[in-house]
């Protein structure tokens, strides 16, 4: 890709978007435990030890008799509970009791449920009797080194329950990536602080906690004053150790040269230092060896637009997530004022299913630093560039930022 | 609602259901800080302690000059930097530089781009001038006392911002359920040991412990021998710190009535004791007070299917979460060969949005315990009793399996 040089010109979404895919490379693979595996990336085929089930298991509770056996009334010879390890050649009259999940004796048997059965002393006779056989065959649902899990996919809880079940305790996944966030700007206090004039709360802390939580990611927080030496510092001492860095933009020298100097100190290339799309105009995509770094404007709906985007796109990227799909189309519920910006806009909106159909209602908008409608945005409508006004009932494209393994 | 009554008949899935949502109590509330909140519901209104923003603050880096001055030349008499208080008069003629984010010192003012400014000195001149001010102004999101967030709704990573934002750094939340899982059955090993004949791996534990993640719930898991001294013992210990009881059925000795005797004998009242839905016929639903017991079938899709139908709807129910719209509507993309079974049926599915519309691939799927399917499944398609075959290209309800906060 023709890199937009700094400084020359704004990148569009689309640009951000295809830029942060090339510059993040999929991180290596390591093993966890299973616990620690949910939501990880698996990196190698998952193949069946033994023949799933390794043996013929009653599905019912019930009695064993040879299938070929017309006797009326059986000798119980033999009880097997689940664990139990007893082969047997049954005799014609013969029943064994055999619990759910027990292992059969031995071929061409069939289990009548317990229900169908009466059972008087050592004897047993059947009320009914069909040719349902009541059992899982060895290796009725996978044989022995079958491939039951491709690499490349999320692990949900199902897929680590098969994994659990074939014991592949120690699967291979992607690493996720190590994530150096800092705080800057004079101006922020921390939350459960009173600010005073001039000053407000540290939100987007808290913001991109969250954010990568969803990963699972928990980040290295700093929140630190805005004097570059002293941000230098903590930048150096940690970025070693990061794959990824967010700079959540301070304000108080101007944000954008602040974190920009920042970067460029520490060896970073700038390959992006803002974008024709709103909010979210002053970001930095910067990029040294492996490492990535996001200037983040500080204004709070811009902080949140640019996780879900372009953040985002990076974390798939690093766990070799298909990103193809981030976009979707809706059906707009109420009609959308776009006012005929000229910079293409990222609108908050709350979208669900409605009748099979993915729906988006469009959120309060005012500034971007308005975080009112963070309350309930689990979506961004995208509003083409000129657009006047989406009507009501039209299509339109939206990223979710519902993220789910 | 006239429970059925345990052992005389199979309660539908509807049934279950609609039982479930009454016998578990909404939680009570708790204070936790924002780093524990993630995906909690919020059960108190949010408001702001003081306007948003608290003061006019600039939306850009640039100069700051009275609206009605037309000089041409202006003296930079301060600076003002995020985090700044610096009030003053200012005259015509006279300018403050002044960062994004920093405090406007007055009223009637504007703020010139710095990249529409050239600076000479200590004066400042301006190559564009227009009419936009450039200010966020004092009040303009939201307003002292203003409710920003209503109660009930789940602490996604935006909402979470935006209660840092306003200073709400202990939100007051349900508290999550206890839960308490218990593994029986002779013939599970631990995943990681190599069964013997007649032995399986445990993988319910797995899947359990995954499944509760999604909410954030670490679960007490034990695994304990179908004994029912030795599971009463457990189970009577760690009973009382729970407000939800999962029992895996161990299959040794009869799993249903082992689940069924060991819940009876410390004090738990069966509502039922089967469905008419498959997979997951012998699901005992129980109650004791505030507490809820499940009895789940021992197989590994019975279990996938439970969980996330009734243990879901459970939890539901306990955290305040509305479960209204637990099912959707989609497209088959293939056939589904359904061969007129006389249960209703929840089939393993996977499902995405196309075109804005939510699809389904029914998986191969053949008996209960057929953990394959559950590679890849994110939904369970409900499969009407006696459908023979449901078509491509028709519409079907399902669940997603995917939970998102």
């Amino acid at each position: 890709m023709n890199l937009p040089a700094a400084n020359n010109r704004a990148a569009s979404a689309h640009e951000v978007l295809k830029l942060v895919r090339e510059i993040c490379p999929p991180l290596a693979a390591e093993r966890v435990s299973l616990p620690h595996a949910a939501g990880r990336m698996l990196r190698e085929p998952v193949s069946a030890p033994e023949d799933q089930p390794p043996f013929a298991r009653s599905s019912v509770d019930g009695f064993a008799v040879r299938l070929d056996d017309t006797a009326a009334r059986f000798r119980v010879v033999d009880e097997i509970r689940a664990g139990d390890w007893k082969p047997r050649q049954l005799q014609p009259g013969e029943a064994v009791r055999i619990a759910t999940g027990g292992a059969l004796p031995g071929d061409g048997l069939q289990v009548v449920m317990r229900e169908d059965a009466e059972r008087e002393g050592e004897f047993v006779s059947f009320s009914r009797r069909d040719s349902e056989r009541n059992i899982r065959f060895r290796g009725e649902d996978a044989h022995t080194r079958q491939i039951l899990v491709e690499p490349g996919i999320p692990l949900r809880p199902g897929t680590l329950g098969l994994l659990a079940s074939v014991g592949c305790t120690l699967p291979l996944v992607t690493k996720l990536p190590r994530v150096l966030h800092l705080a800057t700007g004079n101006e922020i206090v921390p939350p459960e602080e009173t600010p005073q004039s001039g000053q407000i709360r540290d939100s987007n802390s808290t913001l991109v906690r969250a954010f990568l939580d969803q990963w699972r990611i928990q980040p290295t927080q700093l929140r630190v004053p805005e004097d570059e030496a002293a941000a230098r510092t903590a930048l150096e001492s940690s970025a070693r150790e990061s794959d990824l860095i967010l700079v959540s933009g301070g304000a108080s020298v101007g944000e954008h040269d602040f974190t920009r100097h920042l970067l460029e100190q520490i060896g970073f290339t700038i390959h992006i230092s803002k974008t024709t799309a709103r909010p979210g105009k002053p970001l930095i995509v910067a990029q040294h060896g492996n490492k990535v770094a996001f200037g983040l404007p500080g204004n709070p709906l811009a902080h949140f637009v640019c996780l879900n985007l372009y953040v985002r796109a990076a974390l798939d990227a690093f766990v070799g997530r298909p990103v193809a799909s981030a976009f979707q189309t809706g059906v707009l519920l109420t009609e959308l004022h776009a006012d005929g910006n000229a910079r293409e806009t990222f609108w908050p909106a709350q979208w669900g299913l409605r009748d099979g159909v993915a729906t988006l209602t469009p959120l309060r908008w005012s500034s971007s630093g308005d975080l009112t409608s963070l309350a309930s945005a689990n979506a961004l409508i995208r509003v083409p560039v000129s657009a006047e006004r989406l009507e009501r009932s039209g299509w339109v494209e939206f990223i979710s930022t519902e993220i789910s393994s």
